[in-house]
C-alpha cells in the first residue's frame, strides 16, 4: 500500500455522493489544513463516482476527477484510497471493494449491510492482499465504538455488549412514551421528519440493528458471525399498552442488540427489551445510539452519540482516514486464539419475560393461564388483570423469573390456544441491565 | 524505534508496582496469547522496578529482571518500551521518562499530574526524538477518551468538552444525596471504603479534576495549557441544603470539568456545577467518570466508565502498549494551525449562577439583596426564603440569568457585606448540558 507518511497529500476516490458522501468530501475540502496536522499529512479528494452527475450537490468539485464507473477508483493510480459511500450488499458497492483490496488498496466504507453479510469474506480478501478494510462509519455513526472495541479496549475480554443501534425504532419508541401515540402514528410523522425511511422496514423489523450488531460481535468475540444464525424482532408489535405497563413495573422498552458470552457460547439476539428505568441505556432517547460494554478488566464502558445523519457518519469517515494517512498499522484477523466461540441459538436463552395477553374477561381464565406456566415449571413474579369488564377483552400481563426461552415459547403457544385468549400473546424479554 | 511490527516479542519495562502496575503486569502476563492476536506480535514484562523487592505483590516474577533503580530501564537494551506508573509530578517518573524519550524509547504513562504540569515540555521532548508518549491511562481510567479525541474524533472541530473526571468527588456528592448525610460524614466512608485517599485533597478540590481536564484540552484544542491558569474550585463547600435547594429546582450538582471554545479564547474551569436532571452528566452516579464531547460536525458524544481501579487503568495502559506493538504510527505534534487559541480568565465566564445565602430573618434583607443585584444589573430568575424564624438564621436561595462571572463576584462580595447576611454566599455555577 502506498500510505506510508509522506508530505504528500493521501488522495481519495470517494464513491456514492448522497448525504454521507457530500458530507465526506465537504469535511476534506473545509477542514483540510486542521485534519492534515492532526494526521501529519495533507488529504485530497482527487476523484468521484456516483449516479447522476448533472445534480446539483453543493459541492465544488472543480478539479476532481469524475468517474461513470465507481470501479475505474480502484485501479486509478491517483487514488490511493477508496471510500464506499455507495451502501447495499450486492451490487456495485461489493465489487468495488473487492476490486479495490484485490488491488492492494485500502477501503473505508460506511456498509453495514455488506459487512454483516459479507464481512469475514472482505477481511480475508483483505489480509490476503495485505490492504486494510475500516469501517467506523458502519456501526453507530458518531460513536467511534469499533475503535474502542479493537484498540481502546484491546486488553479486555467482552462479556456482553448490548445497545441502541438503530435511531428510527429508539425515536418511535420513544415519542410513543412521549406523546402517548400509536406506534403508526409516530412512525407517519417519523417519516415526515426524515428520522425514518420511507420504505422503513429494514429498521422496524430490526434487519438495520442486527447488521450493526453482527459487525460489533464479530469484533469483540473475535469470530466470524452467521448473520442468517441471529435471532431478529422488530418493534412493529409493541404498543402503548405494552409501554404502559412497562413504566408501572419500571422499565422502558428499547430495541436492544444484545451478544453476551456463555459458558456454551456467544449468543447475539435483537428484540425489544424492557430496561430498568434510570440505567444508561433506558435514559437514551430520540434517535441517539448507545453501547455499552461489559468486559473485565475495564467492568463497564459506556458511550452515546448520534447514530446516523451526514455529520456523525462523516466524522466516522474521516477518523478511518486519517489513521491511513497516519500510517497506524491495520489490525490483525479477528479471529480469537482457541479457536471461535461457537453462536448459540436463541432456544436455550434464559432470561425474565414480560406477557401481555387479551382474554375475554370471565372467571377461570387466569386460573387456566397459570396452570399452563405452572405445568411448563415457568415462575409467576407477578400476573395482574387490569379492569373488569364481563365478557369483554381484558388485558392480562405477567412478568416470570427466570426460565429457558425454548419452554417460555412452548408454555404460550399453549396459552395462546386458550379459547378465552383473543390474540397472539406479546411477549418481551426483561433485559438486566 | 524498535517497535515496528516483527514477530519477536514487544519487550516492556514497568517501573512502578502499585496497583495499577501489578494490574498491567497481570493482564499481560494472564491474557497474552489474545492480546498477541489482537495486536500481531507478542508482549513480555522483562523488566520491573518498584520500591520495596522484598514485598509479595501477589506476581509471578521469575524471569523478571528486577532494577533497584527505574532509570535503568530507560537504558536496558532488553526494554522496548518504558511503561512509567510511579506517579507523581516531580522525582523519579519525571526523570524517567524524559531519560526514556531522550533515549528515543516509547513511554507509556498514567501520570497525570506531570502531563497537567509538563505535558507540553514532554511532547516537544518526544517530539524532537522521535518517541511516542502515550497516556491513555492518565484520563478517566476505562473510558477510551484520549484515543476517542485524537483519533475517533479526529475529523471534527471541538466547541466544549464537560466532564465528570474524578470519581471521589462524585461518590461523595451522590452520596450526600442519597443517605442525606454530611460532606464530612460520607468523606470518612469514602475514606474507609478506598474510595478516597487517606489525603484527600488533591481530590476535593479540584486538582485532581483539573489535571485531567488540562490534558483533555490540550488534546482537544491544540493548544498548551498552563495549569496555573485554571479556574479550579471545588467541593468542600458544598452542602446537604444546597444539594436539597438545587433539586427543588431540577438540578443536581456535579463537580465539572468544562473546557469550551468561545470567540475570543478557551475556557477551562473546574467547579461544582447545577446540571439539569435527566442529562446523560447528571445521571453519572458514583464512582463513575464521564465525559461529554461537543464538536462539528459529530454533535454530542457522551462517553461513561470507571475512571479509577487496578482494572480500567491496566485495560487503559493497554491500548497504548497494543498501539505501539502494532506499530500503530505516533501522533504529529498536537498544535492547531492558525495559532494556538488564548485562554481566557474566568472573569469573562457568562452564565446562570445559583447562589445560597444565610441572612437574619427580619424585614427589609431580601430589599437589599436585591437592590445589590439591580444595582449590578443582574437579572434574578426567583429569590427564595426558605421558612420564617424571625430574628434567626434562614436560607435565602436565588437563581439569576446569564450574567458575567466578573459582575456576580462584586456583587457578591457587597451582599457578603450586607449586616443581616451571615457567613460566606455559596456561589454554584448552572451548566447548560
Amino acid at each position: 500500500m502506498s500510505t506510508s507518511r509522506i508530505n504528500t497529500a493521501m488522495r481519495l476516490g470517494v464513491a456514492g455522493l448522497g448525504t454521507v458522501g457530500r458530507g465526506v468530501v465537504k469535511l476534506v475540502q473545509d477542514e483540510g489544513p486542521m485534519i492534515a496536522a492532526r494526521c501529519g499529512r495533507p488529504l485530497a479528494v482527487t476523484a468521484v463516482s456516483a449516479r447522476d452527475r448533472a445534480r446539483d450537490r453543493g459541492l465544488d468539485l472543480s478539479g476532481v476527477r469524475w468517474e461513470e464507473d465507481a470501479n475505474a477508483l480502484a485501479a486509478a493510480d491517483d487514488v490511493d484510497v477508496v471510500v464506499e459511500l455507495i451502501g447495499g450488499s450486492v451490487g456495485p458497492a461489493r465489487d468495488l471493494i473487492e476490486r479495490t483490496l484485490a488491488a492492494g488498496k485500502p477501503v473505508v466504507t460506511a456498509n453495514k449491510a455488506l459487512l454483516a453479510l459479507h464481512g469475514g469474506d472482505l477481511a480475508v480478501l483483505a489480509a490476503k492482499h495485505g490492504a486494510p478494510l475500516r469501517f467506523e462509519a458502519a456501526v453507530a455513526g458518531g460513536i467511534p465504538i469499533v475503535k474502542s472495541l479493537r484498540e481502546g479496549l484491546v486488553g479486555n475480554r467482552l462479556t456482553r455488549l448490548y445497545g441502541i443501534l438503530n435511531g428510527t425504532c429508539n425515536y418511535v419508541l420513544s415519542a410513543m412514551e412521549s406523546s402517548q401515540r400509536s406506534f403508526e402514528d409516530i412512525l407517519g410523522e417519523a417519516q415526515r421528519l426524515g428520522y425514518a425511511e420511507s420504505d422503513p422496514g429494514f429498521d422496524i423489523s430490526g434487519t438495520d440493528t442486527a447488521h450493526k450488531l453482527a459487525i460489533l460481535a464479530g469484533l469483540g468475540f473475535g469470530m466470524p458471525v452467521d448473520f442468517h444464525a441471529l435471532h431478529v424482532e422488530g418493534i412493529g408489535h409493541i404498543t402503548l399498552e405494552d409501554i404502559g405497563f412497562a413504566r408501572e413495573f419500571g422499565y422502558r422498552i428499547k430495541l436492544l442488540g444484545v451478544a453476551e458470552r456463555k459458558a456454551e457460547g456467544v449468543r447475539v439476539r435483537v428484540h425489544p427489551a424492557l430496561v430498568a428505568l434510570g440505567t444508561p441505556i433506558a435514559e437514551v432517547s430520540g434517535v441517539m445510539n448507545a453501547v455499552m460494554v461489559e468486559a473485565q478488566p475495564v467492568d463497564r464502558t459506556f458511550f452515546e452519540g448520534p447514530g446516523a445523519g451526514a455529520g456523525p457518519t462523516a466524522s466516522a469517515v474521516l477518523a478511518d482516514i486519517a489513521d491511513l494517512a497516519r500510517g497506524a498499522g491495520d489490525h490483525p484477523a479477528y479471529l480469537e486464539p482457541g479457536g471461535a466461540p461457537e453462536l448459540q441459538p436463541m432456544a436455550h436463552h434464559q432470561g425474565a419475560y414480560y406477557v401481555r395477553l387479551h382474554v375475554i374477561d370471565r372467571p377461570g381464565v387466569m386460573a387456566a393461564i397459570s396452570q399452563v406456566l405452572a405445568q411448563a415449571d415457568v415462575s409467576i413474579e407477578s400476573i395482574i388483570q387490569r379492569g373488569r369488564n364481563p365478557g369483554e377483552s381484558v388485558p392480562i400481563v405477567m412478568r416470570t423469573h427466570e426460565t429457558q426461552e425454548s419452554v417460555m415459547t412452548e408454555a404460550l403457544a399453549e396459552i395462546a390456544a386458550i379459547n378465552a385468549v383473543s390474540g397472539p400473546p406479546c411477549l418481551i424479554r426483561i433485559e438486566p441491565v
